[in-house]
């Protein structure tokens, strides 16, 4: 998995195939909302061994049910493949 | 446990016996550091078990080793006893 910085275009071309997430600030953002926090931590929990297993790990805020996540790779400086490779595999996971 | 909300004064009694958090925009903070992303979401597994069990729930984040989290009683309108307790709890599990 490469860990080079995307070009704009490289990213407009990518969001344009991963649904829900969005850019904010620069980085890979997108909110999720389940019933509960058994729900949401259990959505969490999922994704936390994924991301550890890719050795990519997302910045993350929970309140209840809600979950947002910001996805960069910060020794690039910038979003980079490895982030939208975890953004499709929560996506799988929230599906 | 009682939910009703705490008074200045008892907040202020509270906070003198509970290592390690603050007020912060009227809802008690910490912040956490640990070593590696596995050691943060350990804890936060640890804690959400125990959050689930007392059915009541931080507002938490995390970036790797990082934890911040806030607690507050919504439905009381401010601080109650289960803040404490869930606080106190929190520290326990951290160690």
């Amino acid at each position: 998995m490469k860990r080079e910085k995307l070009s704009s275009e490289e990213i407009t071309a990518r969001l344009g195939q991963l649904e829900g997430w969005s850019l904010a600030a620069g980085k890979l953002k997108r909110e999720l909302q389940f019933p509960d926090f058994v729900g949401a931590f259990g959505f969490m929990t999922r994704a936390a061994l994924v991301a550890e297993r890719m050795n990519h790990h997302p910045e993350w805020s929970n309140v209840y049910g809600r979950v947002v996540i910001e996805l960069t790779t910060h020794d690039a400086g910038g979003l980079t493949e490895l982030d939208f490779a975890l953004a499709k595999c929560m996506n799988e996971l929230y599906g």
